[in-house]
């Protein structure tokens, strides 16, 4: 059998030692002409294309102006409903049509996805390459996302054992580097007192950052599946395992695992709002990496807290673990909804391997393809719903969190078009990737800081300012202010 | 003989639909593998590329941290040595050594052709694409020129008469569009009272703007000379010749042709200080395309007034015209410097053919290469001077202006290194490239606007401003406010 590549791998997606501060930038020095072209392979082998239907034109489409409309129905309550739209009954009868206050949910939960992305320092001329521009007082307020009435409680940090870990982003400044070894991997946050209300409980999320594109990683996915858990029969994937699991004394960030730094924050807060006899949930989230990082969290926190209703909402996930690791998730009654974009190719890995003699990519014929297994419930939204979206193949805009969350937002079910009352802000779609139709004027790739972060000093000279103190990365404690006893 | 061919069309330099609002953008879809390939080829053919001596370490040079110190020396009085300056001499002795005072001129005049991209709207998803992003009020403070101490008194409006002028940018909005026809080509500025009495005269300024990079226009370079002047024996190239001299009673912002509008201001501004008793100079100045346009201004304006002082300072200026051309220019009293960087392609056009059968770039042997002369004095300055910047082959930045500045800034003489005392911004040099070496850790093309210019309205949707009514182009009379009579 032809030895297991992965994607990464033969689209020669290379880490460069680039400058960035942006996702945009980011991506932009990921891609080559070689690349699109196995990546176009690929995809026809996984039938991802888009066959040539003709694109609908706008035109065609009910398309109104809604620049002066609000993004979002009103909030309702759903306290007498959440435990179904938490997954209690899978999401049975939910699903498709695709139940109203579901819909807001998964969107609440990508856009906290979204976050680790929006607010992450990708400038590897920047000192703190790898960390969060922002410190977890301002973290909401800087992206927008107070309206969804949650308060950041921790961040947590993540490294690697294997060597040269790839989905590491570092700074090429080694010596003055906030970290040689961590990178800033997510975050715990809990409804507030309103928010609480409306939604019959109170909710701890933790979501973990993923990586924006299949990238280097992959290469390093062995195929080598780790057991995790106390029988030895369910594996996962040895990678994710490595960045749930790594810790080190020899570094600042992780002296504890990020396991343990979330373990820890998710343990104390249902303790401390169990004793205010208050109803306590679980919602993991995350996209790409970061939803396969949420099911390793998953089943962590379903064995050290039985009871508690557990929820994974990802998005673009790749496949974890094998067959009894599905089927302990199941057994502890983590509930998983994998939102999924049917053209989008991460959720089909691994299961692929590429053949050297035929240089093209061939389902795998033995036993891997067998070992590698999805969990829970499935929401599969397709590109071709969506009359805003271009349709010709983008292996990056089909991953897009953003492209997930616009055609969740338009999906009512699996055999009606678009919603005509979808609100959500379009624009969002090409915040960092190149999706939207052309007609609607909005330029790819658009989220970026003015001049990349440089301003102008009392001279003129064009530097980078320094971060406040107050968004320095502080791995000491990470004071437990939300009820915490430190300060 | 084979067919000429320009550097372009074998670059494939094609103009894409892209949306792009910045310098930047717009750069980053002009450029593929295959053009990279044959502009190497190019490159070492014109003994441009820069051999393997090792490039000195910025740590080996002293290197001072200059952030806090101003970006350039004092303004000092030159009104007794304006002439000199000025090229009445035609710089002799004032280059090699550079002279401080000159050095400080050009940099002047560099700045302000580099305005012209700075403030030009390249975004084709918006109704004002190829107009000017500011009134001629306010273009000098965006853009932080008021140091100068010039006033801008007139914009430039320019179209072309060949088939489809790829050089023109266009709004992909045609029906609204606010031309169809015409581009932003520059200004005329003046220096106000405090700048005049430094300097010794009133000095007027005109500013071409030209293209960023070697670009589709030059396979519009049809070889083809058209006279120009009264005697037939003086010739120019006839795409330059077109974007100078075409109007059309259908367009807007062209009833008069560029050089219509120029020289009915020129002699406006002439007539109006000197009938206050002042002396009067003229500065014509260019980058890229901008540097050709700027000659041909110059050739009319010497013709219309006669005596008055004409320089032309160009930077990476293409050739222009045939012998004749360059000696009336030279009997007119026309002084031309231009500044030259030794490893920018563009200043060697035309003059060069793809050899179809060869598939290489040879040197024409027969009558063309003889026909196309440069003019007047070279300053001529080396990527290798500076320890600055990256040596390796890079197109697009040895002919950007930035870089062009840099090199003025630090040249002392052909035999000395780099200047210490060197001041200006060094950020700069990669505002719209790749040059800086990383050492310096300032981002690539930077320059850029936050969100491609988005912003959130009231309902927190992202949105495309629209222009400030003061900014939107206005072609009627171009009011003459600058001691003019119309409002």
């Amino acid at each position: 059998m032809a030895t297991t590549e992965t994607i990464h791998h033969h689209l020669h997606l290379h880490r460069h030692h680039d400058h960035h501060n942006t996702i945009n930038t980011h991506l932009k020095q990921k891609t080559s002409t070689k690349s699109t072209r196995l990546a176009k392979s690929l995809s026809n082998l996984l039938h991802l294309h888009i066959q040539g239907s003709a694109q609908k034109s706008l035109s065609n489409v009910r398309f109104e102006e809604k620049k002066d409309t609000p993004t979002t129905s009103p909030k309702e309550d759903i306290s007498d409903k959440w435990r179904d739209m938490h997954g209690s009954s899978d999401w049975n009868n939910l699903l498709d049509p695709l139940h109203p206050l579901l819909r807001r949910e998964i969107i609440k939960y990508g856009e906290f996805s979204q976050a680790t992305y929006d607010a992450f320092d990708f400038d590897s001329f920047s000192k703190y390459c790898g960390s969060c521009r922002y410190n977890r007082h301002n973290l909401f307020e800087k992206l927008g996302l107070n309206k969804h009435g949650y308060i950041v409680s921790k961040y947590i940090y993540a490294m690697s054992s294997m060597k040269v870990p790839r989905w590491l982003e570092k700074s090429r400044l080694l010596e003055n580097a906030w970290s040689k070894d961590s990178n800033w991997m997510g975050y715990v946050a809990v409804s507030d007192d309103e928010e609480s209300k409306r939604i019959g409980r109170r909710d701890i999320v933790v979501a973990w950052r993923g990586t924006v594109a299949p990238s280097e990683w992959y290469e390093d996915l062995k195929r080598k599946l780790d057991p995790i858990g106390p029988h030895g029969e369910a594996k996962v994937e040895h990678g994710f395992l490595s960045i749930y699991t790594s810790k080190s004394d020899a570094t600042r960030y992780n002296k504890s695992s990020a396991s343990e730094q979330v373990m820890d924050e998710v343990k104390r807060l249902v303790q401390f709002y169990k004793e205010k006899g208050e109803e306590v949930s679980l919602a993991i989230t995350g996209h790409s990496l970061g939803g396969a990082l949420a099911l390793l969290n998953a089943y962590e926190a379903a064995s050290a807290l039985p009871g508690l209703p557990i929820s994974v909402i990802s998005f673009g996930a790749p496949r974890v673990g094998n067959i009894a690791f599905r089927d302990e998730l199941h057994q502890k009654g983590v509930k998983t909804l994998r939102v999924v974009v049917k053209q989008d190719v991460v959720p089909r890995m691994p299961g692929i391997v590429f053949n050297e003699a035929l240089q093209r990519f061939v389902y795998i014929t033995g036993s891997l393809e067998w070992v590698y297994h999805h969990v829970g419930a499935e929401l599969k939204v397709d590109v071709r719903s969506s009359p805003y979206l271009k349709h010709r193949f983008n292996l990056l805009g089909f991953h897009s969190v953003e492209t997930y969350l616009h055609l969740v937002d338009g999906f009512h079910s699996s055999s009606s078009v678009f919603r005509s009352e979808a609100r959500r802000d379009l624009a969002l779609v090409n915040k960092a990737c190149d999706m939207l139709v052309d007609e609607l004027r909005i330029p790819q790739s658009w989220y970026q800081l003015a001049n990349k972060g440089l301003e102008r000093n009392a001279h003129g000279r064009w530097v980078k300012p320094k971060r406040d103190p107050e968004d320095i990365p502080s791995p000491i404690g990470e004071e437990h202010t939300l009820h915490g006893t430190d300060s």
